[in-house]
């Protein structure tokens, strides 16, 4: 694994690996880096949770941390994303992160520059690091893929988490089905789809995602969405005893899901946030070690590393 | 003290003790703390000397900072105040600075977070770390509170500033007296009014407020308002020998205050960013330490501790 | 040297002494310092490598960043630059690096404040640590500056980056031709004037200037650049087999330069950015321990220093 840029790349083995080493971290802590190295976060759309958690990643790794802000930069100046990234790798960055609105994005850097790209979002493509933390949060749930039923429901067309966790969560023997708006579906990725109220009814997980309202007229896609197409307290009810509740949030509380279920028992909304961490440090320990970073130093001699 | 939201909340001793907290680490430096830990600050309106005092609080203690920049965020995507503040408890933040435009906010997050929180202004209503702040310029001058007269000079009914340090200041003995235009007064704080030349002639702390001309049209605003209600050069030269003056800063140069007087031998404005610092640290650590977090740990093995 | 401002103020011998140390820094790493220092960047004009490189330089050296958004700050409350300048100096930086729009903020700020003052860039005034940066690759290349042919091609009247190499190339010997539109030229400065053509036949370091669509209109002054004032392919072929390109970045890709020729062999722009962390260390360096701040502590214990 040189790159992380789409789970088209990964085999059924190299993501349980991945989910394994990010359970471990979690439990167990890290040591950090020997040498002084950093990590270039390049945000070219607003993100909380996504670019924080890198941010918290990279740190319990030790590394130091470039935070490239889109708005105040050369970019304003007309520089194309590779020279900003190229000039990122020549100042001294080891890793880069980058989340852009542009499809392919990612992959481009991958192939051109000399250090690791980690794809945090690329417009309507993937965002391979949430399909891991989701698959991290399921795995903690059943202890296996194969068979489960999950169900990806709202806008699946325009949605890179949907085409990573299908991609991912297929490969790995579960079964994917889409539910929602019939135009919102993607018949390239080839789901077969629910009704919501038959999705409730029988899936293991139902992940939602969010309305994208920068890509839809608010008001419109607001609109008895709930009732129709969104989890209501009622057919939370319907859902199995052990089923549980995803959303990469931000959460449009009333919208997808009804605000009361947002920290519902079977939520695993906030738990996904929390594994976001370990599932980053997973990766970018991965990458840099295929680089021959070494770790094995106690993070600023702590008693207690990265506890 | 579980969280830091209002003075309301601080008894006399309370107050005392952080004061007195704030100066030893301002004279001795402080050691930081043994495990890596995260502080989330979270500003929604602009601010210069609050967030960058928190910043440099915080890696003195040898916190870990996440710097939450609102408009480059998921709150641009309609995500709840509550549902970011609890996303970056979920990834690792063990205290959380918060600024706000609305009032409340801070106090709505410490009651349903599970980490301490930490008010750096909420619309019109407290500031109480630079009330904290103040309080230990004041103290610094005079080693005691009883008795002092203390005026605030300003917009005060807008003025999350005064409101903190009124309670504050009253609370510890000080009598404390409003100036300014009299639209400006705010009857709920029942604060006993002087004209600008009785302040001048009578205090031992001139408290100058900021003219928030994001609320007021400027112009008006600033029209005659340092010949009527400001500090003028004669009315400084009727102050006390002993009495100094103070200002949250920014300052608008010339309106608030002349422009020679910012730094005069009486002026404390810049002592009062110097002492932001320590006072934060005291407030952070006073938390923290409440929560069973324990320093020890000499800062990078520094030979002088945080000197 | 208390402050880096400008290159009027540096002598043959001050210029080569910071070339060394750059180089010397390059190839050894440094050590950090042993105290916790804060550096504070303002940033009042969009930038990457600039403001990204200080962030590297600064870390490499142990400090602590105060990154200071002028879009966040008080900045939009009408503060002067002065009084944020002194707020960072009060809540404890120890250096200042300032970019800003208009010409002399940086010689202002040295004058009035206690800390030393770097500047990033002064509207159309100096940008001395991209000079340095350049002469670093420069003398990389040749061992010398002495009779060295340099030609400075582009919007010279606007450009802060050819106002310091001018001056600092000469200081040092080199023999600098200006090239580029005739109401682009600057009499001020007293360069010979060449053709492209000439320039490109003759000269040993062709150093571009980027095109600041900024203060032009971008489509008139784009039209037709290239072919008259640009170093398209035909021109770099007639360039001597030793000779180098040199650009302070961003490019403006296929206007300024051929887009084939960002990258050619003879082409340092990317190896000028990675020069600019040494650079500005070096800078830094020099101007700290002109206040006395003594290294010597190994930076985080790690076994390779800064490596």
């Amino acid at each position: 694994m040189k790159h992380f840029v789409s789970m088209k790349h990964l085999s059924a083995a190299e993501l349980l690996q991945l989910v394994q080493l990010a359970a471990d971290i979690q439990a167990q802590g890290v040591s950090a880096y020997r040498q002084q190295l950093f990590a270039a976060n390049l945000f070219f759309e607003p993100s909380t949770r996504t670019k924080m958690s890198f941010t918290v990643a990279e740190r319990k790794l030790g590394l130091e941390v470039l935070d490239f802000a889109a708005e105040a930069s050369s970019v304003t100046k007309g520089e194309t994303v590779y020279d900003t990234a190229k000039t990122l790798q020549s100042i001294g960055a080891s890793v880069l992160v980058i989340r852009h609105p542009e499809e392919g994005t990612a992959g481009m850097l991958a192939e051109k520059l000399d250090i690791p790209v980690i794809n945090a979002g690329d417009g309507k493509g993937e965002h391979p690091t949430q399909c891991l933390l989701d698959l991290m949060t399921i795995y903690q749930e059943y202890g296996r893929f194969n068979g489960l039923k999950v169900v990806i429901a709202g806008d699946i067309r325009h949605s890179r988490v949907a085409r990573s966790n299908a991609l991912a969560l297929q490969q790995l023997g579960a079964q994917v089905f889409a539910a929602g708006k019939p135009e919102w579906m993607d018949a390239s990725m080839d789901l077969p789809v629910l009704s919501m109220d038959e999705a409730a009814a029988q899936c293991d997980v139902m992940m939602l995602l969010r309305i994208q309202f920068e890509r839809h007229d608010k008001k419109e896609a607001a609109a008895g969405y709930l009732e129709e197409y969104g989890l209501t307290k009622a057919r939370e009810k319907r859902m199995q005893p052990h089923s549980i509740i995803m959303h990469p949030a931000p959460v449009n509380r009333g919208i997808e899901i009804d605000d009361s279920l947002v920290e519902a028992p079977r939520s695993r909304i906030f738990r996904q946030m929390e594994n976001g961490v370990a599932a980053r440090m997973a990766v970018i320990l991965t990458l840099l070690e295929g680089r021959g970073m070494q770790r094995g130093y106690n993070f600023d001699k702590r008693e207690a590393v990265n506890s």
